[in-house]
């Protein structure tokens, strides 16, 4: 990233008239978010700041990571001379609105669990090159846990998941799975279990618990929208034959298609649920649209048409750099 | 991405069991995508494949980068031992996912904008690890030019941009900002002028065209919202003033918020555009998420429950690998 | 229904009030339905006129049983002594106005199957004193056979049913109820497993066709709606899944909150269904309304304030007593 | 009904292979509604489970007559051997599904009427075989009075009930009719008159007034819709005219096209209306379906997919066999 | 209006200047509707514009008075020396903004109408200033009279109407009130009755044509609201008792409350009607307001921004002056 | 007006009717709007009656001129001699009508507005012979002044109004444009200077701000729809731009579309308007059309079919002749 070439051409040419023309002021660029959400990125883009910036005569004020920020809001100003940073400006804007769109729709989602948590399986479908990032910012909007080992390494979080429905389609058996599971996996592995590969899910979950009994941490439904996906009477009659069998202990973890509104339906309907999985709802938040605009040249109040010339006064700023 | 770090723990955990149960058998694994769309991610997927499959006793199956997809239609078939393919499906699947979503949402402006090209703004609203990747979907889409220089170098055209607001602000006024641009910047570079930074867009239009006359390429209309954005009446009225001062051979490019919506607007309403700029919409394109499943084991006919057992036959795939 | 009780207060009163005055006219009165739908009742409209109407000086005419009848249109018209009729007129409003809204929402379900064969179940929901009416007039509006023995009888058809749930979960085993039935009913009733009471309707239905092979009709998918109900999906799969395992001459019946438009959701899916199962919806199928005014007395046209005086032409009636 | 012909031809059937297999335990069966509504037909019901349960080791716990129920909460229990309740399953659940549906629409009426008396008038569209239940039920919802003469007897009011057109219509004359009905009827019937046949209704219920004056207890407008229907304004005019004329004790019924929501126009515009009579739709209110479910077999919790095994407690139920 | 007392306070300003700075160039000024509808107001426009434009060296183009206009459409241009023109622009504007608003809406009503005449009620709802402009743009728009004597000399027609409610209420009787009109007016007034001031409409309906027999030409359905207006099925009945009784040559008239949609529904119903009268659609039209700009200034083409410069091309514009 | 040829032909008729027949009782005429609103147009109906009522014996009661009125509220009542009275109804009717109709969407913009004033710029768009009826109705409602001359003389308050876009077309400059009128105006009339003609609002706020200085009373942005119209943020901008450069003391008066709807919209964002101008919301009102009726002759409660005979109690009028 820092030899540029992810940059927008016409910052490059930009930097070479001013360069022939010997103009490098210092700048303050501010940085808003289009809608209001939850701000993320910012630990990235200080990483990025502290190489592209001189060492002295700069400054740069933010919000905090995972604070609340209105539309509109300046998030981060940077005072820099322009030379030092405009070729980086649209990776900086690029890295606070992919993650701020993230963060903002992981919040929604925990937000709406209430006391339930919230895991992040978002990474499945987004792009390899930042799905740890996808998970990363899930975290900082409130998921406890995601299913990326390098995300929760940046997060500092224990990545979380037990086994795809590969395991069992390849055991031939989900019992077998849950057992070869069960002796393969460290102790501090929970041992969770897929209960709707083959079988019912009710009768299915009830096998696993006679295998495993007290090792046994919980099951999860994915119920596929071919039949139905999981719905809340799934969970409280499963529930209820999981009690009626003696095994109160046995957690249910759901996931598949769930949304802010799909979980407020599950709290609303009082389904036991004890985690809510949520992957789709986190890869398809859209990037919160930051805008960055000068808004002084060495001291002077100024902006395109549009802006308010000079500094945006935003008392919730701290100085980070 | 080799080292499978951002691949699911489960992935990772899955791996073991069955390293330590001596499983591996060959495997048929099929991505669909979720919506219909335009098919993207094979060709960076390839490489991936490449490195990752034993050199015999694999078979790759799919459709052309750039075809239209289905909703749900099988787009990619990998046949190989589990083993050498487990740990990747996600990030697979995430390449197609995120790919698929960024060219159909360019195919949709493409459409949209009829003989009119468009050219991809997206980069500067997500995040700079995939940026290049987005512009590169976007061209696939149907783009004629992109932003970033590593993205137009993936898809193999010239990037494309002329100039931030910053460079008028910096210098203090759009017509030396132009001949600034103009002195510095290598012929084949085409002159385009930002118009909207301090004046009103028709006045200062025949400005840069009075300094610039005939090596003027065109001019960009980026009116920003709090100034009611860009509309065609204002297309219009600056092609007209253009035209009475003699400036007919001079562009109009236009840019800020366009959509499908939006550019069908413009086409339908006869505003004399010559190239749209589309920057969010392309940005904030959801991924078409890709479900991928195991259909066949060592030649069996398998599927987990909702999944109809063995291959989904498709003509229309064609053997890649 | 003869001794008059069912009949309202007020048209008891009026015969006695006509009675002592002595006033005892023929009168044509027509009867037409508030909307158009299938007409039925009439078979049952004159068994009760044949036996209230005297020998001779009366005239029925009337639409045919099942033929399709517009919004107002005059479907029957009676012309006969006031004293003989007027305390049926609510009896015979009211066979109508049930028979023929029944009919009509069959006759929905009919036409949104196409050329699969639809069957009644809709006495469950029904005041038994009338559900073997409902089903008769369902097989009017198009059904091919209906679940209650009377209505079958009454429609000269053969009734339809294979077993409730309460079979299986009385033996405990899907397996076993099968088999039971299969031993003990005679050669001509067919069989057909439910397979949704205790395991996953895929596996059962393997299960149900591995125990009676050729003998095995079909199978009845009826998933509860709080397991998401019966999909489009679902049926595709267990078809899939019987033809896999070699049992092409397995046939599937679907039941459970079918309605005009979910049939037709299922057959544009392509959906293999063979039969079609609906009940709520026609017994909660609201009745048509009929209005019956009398339009001419002794010969003269009369009409009260808002309808036109005089008996209304319509060519499409036949004299029917 | 307790010869069986009217049950489902499944419910025969399976009661024939359960003798052959000598299978019948006391089994639980649990009655809940589809929607939340007034419980109606327990009445009915118990009338016919005391002709079929067997002497001692039965039980039945239900609701009260008219009470709320709310959506899928058990209304009736039954604990009884299978063989003597198998059969008429869905006779019971038929009349619950039918009253309730009825009780039900009755209690919008008059919750929307207030302190307005209401009078139940749908059997006019109704089968006969049922009309007078339909009435019973619209009484047990709150209607004061109904029209039919059994089903008044039924639910022990008097029925309701003053002239139809035809009266005046073989008359030729308003007056004279409503003169005929005062002469001929006992004293204890109200003398109401209809006032829409041939004249303006201000018009015509000054000549009724005139005509009986004490002796007239109210006028009943029932304008057809060709006419515009009842209005709020007709009810206020002609009110004041009576007032006006010295008739302030005729009372005003109104009828025709009555629903919950235009009685809650009607007594929102502050009419001043003595009764509401409502037909249509009381008759064409849809059943309330009821599901029935077995939830215990000789004392063992049991229960198909989707519902959940054992009892459901319901402290509201009491014993009623 | 002469006087410019009506005009706008800042014109009369400009005028002052503009003579002060001895500022009087020949402007060419271009009025456009703001919606597509009817022209009209340029008969009265030109009227004005001959009294204030000198008598040489201007230039009027129009549209011709009735044609459709679209939006934004250029419909009239005048060019004169400004100081001649100034102080009228928003007289001429208003000219044209309410009198093609009312035509335009005329137009609506006729066309839905179809072969059925209209007739323009709309002046007791407005200003009495205008009420015969509002009847004069009424004819312009397609009706073929209207009720004002003044409106109906501007339009060259014989102004419309019979009777109001007023003269069988000062009379007491609906019969005694047409009588004296027969009585006093001349023979060359058609004899049209209002039939709903006292009684039921068809029962005075047949009084009136029994008591004027072949001098009545027609009768009028005005039924007020608070009885539910006139419906397509009082007219049906209407018509077919006068037809039983012997009067089809009594045509029927319609009016209260009709616009567009309702002449629709009652043409749509082959509801017998021989008029239509319009009066609060017409009275209710709002203006379609014109905007005014100067194009050209001493034969340069000039606009203020928002417009384009020069003079609109528009072949359809005749000159008129 | 006072020879009624524009009142309705019919009228004229009835007079004549009535003279010929010697009926010329004394009515009591009640006049009530179809909506709720603001009474408005008593004043100029008073001028009216004053002059056709005779001497003595009539009396007239009204509400207040600008009171709220009820829908259907009695807002005045003319008892005097039909033959003094009846040529003039649909004059007074629609008087009532038209004012009542401007003077409540005055009010509504008037109440979006708050603190804020309101200016009637209606004139423009309304047909010059009620354009100052219009604008004094608007005053009535609540704005502050008008633009018309003649309006704001019948309302008592000064005109308002500063410059068309002609004035600096004419004069090809904005700031000549300010600096003349300047010059050549009184001083008590406010320097408001338009600033959208050319330029850039913003840019040319500060030009004519520096030309005039403290001399300049405000400027006015009224930026066509074609650019967007004037926005919020607009609004803001310039304020801060003025505030930036010392001109704290100039206002900001805004205008094109206002509507209640848009300034609501401004105020709640906070836009820091000073006057709001409303022109086409103004023009375009509707009347409130009055309905009129007799309901007493002599003394005698009377009604038409649809009306309640006798005067309707109103407290709230008063009498004014």
């Amino acid at each position: 990233m820092l030899v540029g070439d992810t940059a927008d051409v016409y910052l490059q040419r930009t930097l070479t008239i001013l360069r022939n023309e010997s103009i490098n002021p210092v700048v303050a660029m501010e940085f808003s978010p289009q809608n209001a959400g939850v701000f993320c990125g910012i630990t990235e883009a200080r990483v990025l700041l502290a190489r592209i910036l001189p060492e002295t005569g700069s400054e740069v004020w933010a919000l905090e990571e995972g604070e609340a920020v209105g539309a509109k809001e300046v998030a981060l100003r940077v005072k820099a001379p322009y030379g030092s940073l405009g070729l980086y400006e649209t990776a900086i804007g690029g890295i606070l609105s992919s993650n701020t769109g993230w963060a903002t729709a992981a919040r929604e989602c925990v937000d709406a669990a209430g006391d339930i948590p919230v895991v992040a399986l978002g990474a499945r479908h987004m792009h390899p090159d930042v799905a740890a990032t996808l998970d990363y910012a899930s975290i900082i909007g409130g998921c406890v846990s995601c299913s990326t080992i390098q995300g929760a390494r940046l997060a500092g979080v224990t990545p979380s998941g037990n086994m795809p429905h590969s395991l069992p389609l390849l055991m031939a058996d989900t019992v077998k799975a849950v057992q070869a599971f069960d002796r393969h996996m460290p102790q501090e592995v929970p041992r969770v279990a897929l209960v709707d590969t083959f079988k019912d899910e009710a009768e299915e979950a009830l096998n696993v618990a006679r295998a495993l009994r007290d090792r046994l941490r919980g099951i999860r439904l994915d119920t596929p929208p071919e039949r139905g996906g999981v719905t809340t009477d799934l969970v409280k009659e499963v529930r209820a034959r999981l009690d009626l069998s003696g095994f109160r202990h046995v957690e249910i973890m759901v996931s598949g298609g769930f949304n802010p509104e799909r979980i407020r339906e599950f709290v609303a309907s009082g389904a036991p649920v004890n985690t809510f999985g949520v992957g789709t709802y986190l890869a398809c938040a859209s990037p919160n649209p930051y805008t960055f605009d000068i808004h002084e040249i060495d001291g002077r109040p100024v902006a395109k048409r549009g802006r308010t010339p000079g500094i945006t006064p935003n008392p919730r700023l701290g100085r980070v750099m």
